[in-house]
């Protein structure tokens, strides 16, 4: 147990990620300072979000580097340091990043609460179920009986955005890429219907799709399922700008769609782009709610697991191509 | 008196719009029946807005006709009608359109009160004026101390913008396309900056332009300006959808601009757009409170006045091509 096992970014993608842009290393153990704790990984989450990391300009994930460890959300357990909030064996949230320990300051740590599933913190509880929280209710606003469209919609932000419209009691229509997802989201989250964008009718599939319009948009991918969307909007209607992941995964990110901001002119639209950081001050609030759902049974959880650290670079790039469905779990804690 | 002098949509605009798509014909005099009454036309006011009327697919304007005579807010006065609310003789703002004389029922009618100048209802206390309000006040929220940019800024709902803002206590950054513009925006209306997008360096200086970045963008074109304008924004940044001059004069708008929604979710921008028509319970509100601002010499108001309907068409032309500083006027009174 003397060396860290961990995955650096060892070149910046050109067009599409690779694995060979990753490279695993053994090094050392790292070691808490004083006000810090050493974290066990037990597993990460794997966000196409931290793909726009590693692209030519600064997002707000910072400008790229290489050779660093890839950045991600991740849980594990105190296993030193000195520090009664966070005494050892505590199970914490933290941006552990892909490597099987890691060093933090307490300020950057969450509590997962005893009797807590840790692997809920990266799903429903963690960035993802909060991201689809605020950004639906405060940011989209949805009313009881109005359409609710969401894309990537079985990602690990959109399964949840569905359903926690549905909770609201809205119609739900989600935008995916495979038909074996339109599937699930229907029959086994409750979403009204599900669209294939990559099917050739898709624009015409969709309208049928809402025949009330849409009221509030979901975007989790920028391009053309935004430019279908705005055609679907209706006056006064809505987009929580959340993600751009048809963007994320190219050095030259395409022009925006057509109609912007024609169409925000003609149809009172309103884009509003939201960070979940944002609403830091709110978390609790919303985990508490979250837990209600998740104990009566109305929010079901979706995860993909992976095993392994080794497998993290795959399982990245194959969910940039849409292989995930629900929310993709590197786990450590099976090895 | 007997015939009412009128421009008619001939023909739509393949590409550019031109003088030949108009059509001067004599018609017979209207008659107003019962509710209704005659107005006769002072003047009416020429808006890049109806450009969109005449594009393929619909906007809030409605699909477009030909045959009919073309569409455009006027001033006038009553001159046949058995009215007790708008008497003969009472000015009136009316959609006149390009003709002498049309007829109205009272529904459509705003009186203009004895003692206003009527050209001031299609300029400050018209649709213009409103929309600079509305737009501005309302959709963009400026607080003191913020930068606001305004595109088509000499144009007749960007010169009021900019001096809305500046009563504000806003920095204000125009953008228009000559330095004769630019200029008048400094000197006569006191705006901090102003930028021609014309010029090559036009990115380099707009960023020179604004040190602080913009709050605040007041977006009357979209297109390129509206690109540049996103790179400026600062996080939590305002853009006021409001017309999209950029893209009327052609069949075939263009792509939106790069970092739609890529830069709204990274810098938290709220795009929203606005029709003036939402706010028509406000209206008497907000003209008391620009009466004021004109009275008191705050507001300067900036017009452009063509003699004579026959002279319309060309004067639309040329508005946009950008030939325009203030609000566009065809006055029908000095013939």
């Amino acid at each position: 147990m003397s060396k860290n096992t961990q995955v650096l970014i060892d070149s910046l993608p050109e067009g599409k990620l690779s694995e060979s842009n990753y490279k695993l290393v053994e090094s050392p153990m790292p070691e808490a300072s004083e006000g810090e704790v050493l974290v066990k990984t037990i597993a990460f989450a794997i966000t196409a979000g931290t793909r726009a990391g590693l692209q030519g300009s600064a997002s707000y994930a910072g400008a790229p580097q290489t050779g660093i460890v890839m950045n991600s959300l991740g849980v594990g357990e105190v296993i030193a340091g000195d520090n009664s909030s966070f005494p050892v064996g505590m199970k914490v949230q933290a941006r552990t990043g892909w490597q099987s320990y890691s060093v933090h300051k307490t300020s950057e740590l969450t509590e997962i609460p005893e009797g807590t599933d840790p692997l809920h913190y990266l799903g429903p509880l963690g960035i993802n179920g909060l991201t689809a929280y605020f950004g639906l209710l405060e940011v989209g606003q949805p009313k009881t009986g109005e359409t609710v469209m969401v894309s990537a919609a079985a990602g690990s932000v959109g399964h949840m955005v569905g359903q926690i419209a549905k909770l609201k009691e809205c119609n739900v229509v989600g935008v995916c890429g495979t038909d074996v997802k339109c599937e699930k989201l229907i029959s086994d989250l409750g979403f009204d219907a599900a669209v294939n964008y990559k099917e050739a009718n898709f624009r015409q599939t969709l309208k049928e799709s809402t025949p009330n319009g849409v009221d509030v948009y979901f975007d989790n991918t920028g391009g053309m399922i935004l430019g279908s969307a705005l055609f679907r909007m209706n006056t006064g209607g809505r987009i929580a700008c959340c993600g751009v992941v048809s963007q994320y995964d190219t050095s030259s990110p395409e022009p925006g769609p057509k109609g912007i901001p024609g169409l925000l002119v003609n149809k009172r639209i309103q884009m509003q782009g939201f960070i979940v950081f944002d609403f830091a001050s709110e978390y609790e609030t919303a985990r508490s709610e979250i837990i209600k759902w998740i104990d009566s049974g109305k929010l079901k959880i979706l995860t993909d697991e992976v095993k392994g650290l080794e497998a993290a670079p795959t399982a990245f790039v194959d969910l940039l191509a849409g292989g995930n469905i629900g929310t993709r779990i590197v786990r450590l804690d099976l090895e």
